[in-house]
């Protein structure tokens, strides 16, 4: 009878309660969890500001953990299977149907109407499918991959690793670009690492506060600045310390009012990539006023909306985790992980939303 | 002594002047102008609209006629002379560097900050630089093209055929595609034309008045709406008549909140192109409030800024009215056209601001 | 007790027989063919020049039909259930695991090696798999689509189309491109009519014989030449007419010399599309020697390999076909097609490979 | 009287000469040379193996030095004049016209006619226009760009730099890629830095001779494998050591046949880019027999030739190696490298055709 951690409804605490052990359906499988985490999706779930969102809920969508049963056989994508004992992890998005127009002709499989979340949109009462919970039960289907890496070196990353994976493959930076990142959340500090993999010269984060700056810096930025400490023109001016604006910004912060800002703070003709916004604080407001001609038309910007991420971006996110030479960055934000037991949810969950934490892992086993 | 209509001061009304016969320098060449046009710019300069403009003025960015006199030697783009009585036409951007970061690294000319335009930020005072003239005087390193076709077939294009190519372009239609466009006015109709070129399976256009709607039928749209009779609801709910919003929407009407309409009139994962937004009309509404995530972060669009153009768009537009059979949609609105000689220049910009004209040209010779 | 056409083992003449009726699984239908064609593949099937296909087997991978017979439920890219009676044709390409590298990582689901193929990789000792006969078993997981066009407008693309818009969607054609066509057989014959529809100002074919290279204008081939005429060096000279060489070749052969003309008939930076090479017919010839430097490097040419087609060309295919203003090319091919019935299959082959017809057609109901 | 040393004609030994002090036009200057290099290009232009080349030749295309003096007026490309006595190096390619189809429409300035290179297409009849000297004329509009890193450390990457960035830039590799470098030469080794600073996962090396492949180590490569001691069918092998081909390949060998193995050595749908061509060895051979059925049609690959490079390529490469972080790999170079004086170029040009040193300077102060 495994425990797990429940959201029981928008805005009511989460609650630890038992569950009935999963019957397996053939080719399915049970994960004891390692590890999972606290993202700010999370934060919202708790919140009740997502649509779509089955409750009670099991939240929890990256997590790692061993392979305890599995019926039948699940694949790794080499066709090899899985055996009980594995360690693994597992794509949190279980279900596209590559049967529908946006799967085969859009080839957008974020858009497919049979999309489904482990953790999200994935209720308790349809499965035992999110982290925050000593087992994870694993339908057919679901993607799993072999984790090599120590859980905590995974979990640095986390969900945010491979958000900002696919958030810097739409950056399309090139060699010696110059890189904004606004937000020095987890999704702002991966991107700064993955920037600085793709070759950019220089890397610049606006963010706060102090202690996530100062991870932004470890994590490869060449120069921060607190938003909460300078105004926009001061931005403006800071950036433009090497005489021209960034090629790339990459959006990460959270505020509507980032997104017009992001335009202002990139070059004529450079990109911006819109990875901050995945719930709805409403409009921008009328002090950012977006002026399409300033903002967009006359400075023929590239706006790019980045929602969700696919297999790809998850596989090489665990690629690079996995690798001696390749974690070294996130080896660095190890140490700084936060770890609660699932009774410490709720304090997990302010902890992240006042950033006191850079980021909150739970650990069902504590 | 040259005639030309000129914009003495923002605001005033435009006045027939005589020039002195400009003197030639080496490599340059007298334009006799043969057809100008009025587009919306030029209404907009006549307001005092634009930034950086020097009046007096005189407008006209688009023209074609005969070149009366060459001094020293103007080649086209395959290296050979032009002679003295050919029919050309010329790209009014005038003056890029190809030795600043602009054009060599950024490779956007559209930045470079030597860039410049006849008939925008060439002033009368500089030289005689615009279209609105018997003569146009073509300084050294002037790029003209041979002008095959009439030239009122071209100038049923005129600029706003280049800047709706450079659109479409950025718009990256795959065959089969729905595309919408939003605004019927030259740059539209352009779009619309181009757009079929494509492979566009739909070609769909929100715009008014009627008989530029009719135009836009006869350009090749599929269906039409008058957006004066319509509101956002219910030109949603047209555009839902296919099952699925359009894959593309190229915008293309001078209205602010026209930007935020194109990213929901587009399907998740689409492609949107601001190209109607050259002159700066404030900021988007609070009825249109622009919300990041559900415009953009949570659709994944990506949103193209598309600002001037180049000699590539000028010249294919080119081809393209001087090739019997591309040439056919052209062709079709010739007959809509409307002409103006230089005293009637007023009553031309007049008529192209209410829109009671589809196109006005201006004829020095009437 | 349904009949279709078999070739027996490589090399041996086709014969028709008599199968049981399929049991059908659950979610899976009958089609009761109307029209199947003979395509180039077909023809080196039954000499035994592909690896990987199991004799006996039932040819025709592309095909129309209505669905007779439906067991459980066959959705449509919309989610709408199909019902008996409906026409639709069907990819060939029935499986693809959605769960290996390459379809998750590579997003190419061409290399997946769980592929199958009606027609080609599934035998007549799999399942009744193959367009030439009275039935086809559609298996679950086999896309249909409505077929809203005449069956004979949509053969008149058949299979060649979606290939061809493969082609097409990978030369990267832009407005007022010029595009040569090596090769006048069925899938030249439609990358023609696709090459016009994004936009060429000039496409040019090479190929033979005459009523091949009349079929080529009839598409909209601007000037056409026979190989058969003229060697290399008079193509060359050709091609060089308008001053330039094109800035797009697709090769569409069979030929393996032709690959290497393909690169050496292309501008400086242009694209080459190779599509013409489905069949092993060994090394390129001493003749046509091919020389990196010269060919390729200097050049800096793009050479695009293009193997198969998916889901996403066949779905637009389909959609160009039942368009009434855009099919109108393959309604002018539908009179130019040779209906052969399934005891003709034997003659159907031979005409297809000696050029003779244009495009043979197997009709099981003749 | 600057020295200089010159190729008087096709495979006569390189001689010193003295040169009258180049008088300077508008807007010129002198660069003092500090370093320049033997490239293998150097090599072939001594064998007279390169077409249109004027001899007698000053070899020497990418060179740092001061500008000792200055006439008139040279700007970086911030617009800011040079100054007497500042250190630069320049881009070889002196004039592109800005005016021709291929600039201006094709956007491919390595294919306009008035294109000249320093120290390979200029000749020493023009102006003392190749760093082999003690002095190089600059004409006006040649690009200099400051520059900031010790001359050792730019000509550790040398003219190999930008053309292996350019390559790279081409190849188009994903972060967790495998990229496989064929040749191990300065533009294999720099390929091997820059597709480590892509985010690549693993990369590797085939090439010779050991000395080679240690420094191919050094330079990021994962494993290396000398050609000389394994035949094909064991380099394949030895590719396949992860279980599958890699992603890219990027051919920087000289060997035509080497064209053909690179295609073979690719993963289906990856991408090849051609970079080791320069000069013409002939048809690709007999044993490496290209088959475009089994190596391009069927695996679908891209191939890329990769002429030359421009600007922006030469703009990136001096900023990495000026970034104290970003030079660190060209750091590692620069204590192997040899330093010959003008009059030892002839023993530079042999050490650099057997490989025996890893790169050859040419320091006209020794």
């Amino acid at each position: 009878m495994p425990l797990a951690a429940v959201i029981p409804k928008p805005n009511a605490n989460v609650e630890v309660r038992e569950f009935p052990a999963p019957e397996l359906e053939q080719d399915s499988a049970i994960l004891a969890v390692e590890l999972s985490e606290v993202c700010g999706t999370d934060v919202y779930l708790q919140r009740g500001l997502l649509d779509g969102v089955p409750y009670p809920l099991i939240p929890g969508h990256v997590s790692v953990g061993h392979l305890s049963k599995i019926r039948g056989r699940m694949n790794d994508v080499e066709g090899q299977p899985f055996r009980e004992g594995d360690r693994v992890t597992f794509l949190d998005v279980h279900r596209t149907c590559n049967a529908c127009w946006s799967c085969l002709v859009a080839k957008a499989t974020t858009c497919c109407p049979q999309r489904k979340v482990y953790g999200i949109t994935y209720g308790a009462n349809d499965v035992l499918a999110g982290g925050w919970a000593e087992e994870v039960y694993l339908k057919p289907g679901t993607r799993c991959i072999h984790m090599n890496a120590a859980p905590e070196r995974f979990m640095a990353g986390g969900c945010a690793l491979p958000t900002a994976l696919h958030a810097v493959e739409r950056a399309d930076i090139s060699i010696g670009d110059t890189v904004l990142v606004l937000g020095s959340g987890p999704v702002g500090l991966n991107a700064i690492v993955l920037a600085v993999m793709r070759g950019a010269l220089r890397v610049l984060c606006i963010g706060a506060p102090r202690q996530r700056l100062d991870a932004a810096l470890e994590m490869g930025a060449s120069r921060v600045l607190n938003f909460e400490e300078h105004n926009e023109v001061e931005r403006h001016e800071w950036l433009m310390t090497d005489g021209r604006l960034p090629d790339v910004t990459i959006e990460a912060t959270g505020h509507p009012d980032a997104v017009v800002q992001a335009m202002r703070f990139t070059r004529d003709a450079g990109r911006v990539v819109i990875v901050g916004q995945y719930t709805d604080h409403g409009p921008v407001s009328d002090r950012a006023a977006f002026n399409p001609h300033l903002d967009l038309n006359k400075k023929h910007l590239d706006v790019r909306g980045c929602w969700g991420s696919d297999f790809s971006h998850f596989y090489r996110a665990a690629q690079l985790v996995s690798d001696p030479s390749r974690s070294a960055p996130w080896a660095k934000l190890q140490p700084r992980l936060s770890r609660f037991g699932l009774a410490q949810a709720n304090e997990a969950l302010s902890a992240v939303a006042s950033g006191e934490v850079l980021k909150a892992l739970i650990d069902p086993r504590v």
